[in-house]
């Protein structure tokens, strides 16, 4: 029984922008779990009914149904606890569950601010309309207005991301000697970045730069297939 | 042997402000290590030249000298793993490391603007000369400029605090069910609050207040003994 992965997809079906679902791609390769990737379009609310939600990822897990990167993370975890672990236990797990939280409100506006635009032309046609009104009600501005000034929202993100580069300029990942969810979880926002918008959100050399390339090689550069748009690796 | 903790003390000697110092208070309670504290002030590097450094917590263990609240957590955990544990393996230590560049970086800097003026005529008269001067090298103004719009600054402080709440509001402590050192870099930063000002820096009933009161009821009390200034628990 094959598990499948509902995640957003652009105009061109392979095209994966969505922090979240890299998220769940990532725990799932971690858990050394194959999935079937389906590509959906955030209009497509149908397809995704049984979740109980409107938004992916969703995992379809045999009659299960899993919504939320956090809830599908935690389920693999419970499900397959033969295979490698995502958390070290309950302390791990609960740090994981404040960076996710600092990721999506600290790191996740400056990064729209800086990318949000860059990656509209890849979003489906049918989305569009879709995710212009979504950024309206979500920043309370136009695209055009959040998108204004990418380069102070990128020096913003580096002032915000310095708590992360002085713990990974000490420790290979945010699992210690090898990577974990709380890794994913990070990850999926540079990947975002790295497959929206040619701009570098992270300075060459510096320590999250390292890290983020050492995930790309992992499980046999899986990450890394994902093709980047630009100078970004 | 007992081990003996050099900490920041006021004029009072029985003051104690120093997140820092409260961070080692904490870990050394929970391995339940009997230690000596030894009231310092600022302008005493002498004392504690042993410990390579001018600042405090030093901790001496034996022959060792020890400085630096982060180093001084994991010596006792290498150095007494008989004890209850600090940390729950590597990736919950990598986390926690991440937790205290984020409080010291992201929180330190409002609670700051909040509370110096208010703790400043604590201090030891002879160190007050000493803080002067290392407020305008450390936050580039005076005490009074820096200490201008607390409110504001509260303000702030709440928006950085969300993360932490909203992980708080789904777990008892950041180790999960009981707490860890995580949860002691955390508690160092409102215990400076507790002690040196008046002012009510956590929402009350809210999460975070919930698990601040829980950890100053812990080991029998031993923080909750520590005098708050007014309507702090």
């Amino acid at each position: 029984m094959t598990l499948k992965l509902f995640e957003v997809a652009g105009e061109d079906p392979d095209y994966r922008p969505s922090p979240y679902c890299w998220r769940t791609r990532m725990a799932l390769t971690h858990k050394g779990l194959a999935f079937e990737p389906v590509p959906w379009r955030a209009v497509e609310k149908s397809r995704i009914a049984k979740s109980g939600g409107g938004t992916v990822p969703v995992l379809v897990d045999g009659d299960l149904w899993l919504r939320e990167s956090w809830d599908i993370a935690v389920h693999l975890e419970r499900a397959y606890p033969e295979r490698p672990a995502l958390f070290a236990g309950e302390g791990d797990l609960t740090k994981a569950r404040f960076l996710e939280a600092w990721a999506n409100r600290e790191l996740h506006l400056p990064m729209a601010r800086a990318l949000l635009a860059d990656g509209f032309p890849l979003l489906a046609e049918k989305d569009k309309a879709y995710y212009l009104e979504r950024t309206k009600r979500v920043f309370g501005q136009t695209l055009q207005a959040l998108c204004s000034d990418p380069d102070s929202a990128i020096a913003v993100l580096q002032e915000r991301l310095e708590p992360l580069q002085s713990v990974l300029a000490e420790s290979d990942y945010l699992g210690g000697a090898a990577p974990g969810y709380g890794d994913y979880i990070l990850f999926g926002s540079f990947q975002w970045a790295r497959v929206a918008s040619t701009r570098r959100l992270i300075p060459a050399k510096s320590a999250v730069a390292r890290w983020f390339q050492a995930l790309l090689a992992a499980f046999d550069g899986f990450a890394a297939r994902q093709p980047a748009r630009d100078h970004w690796v």
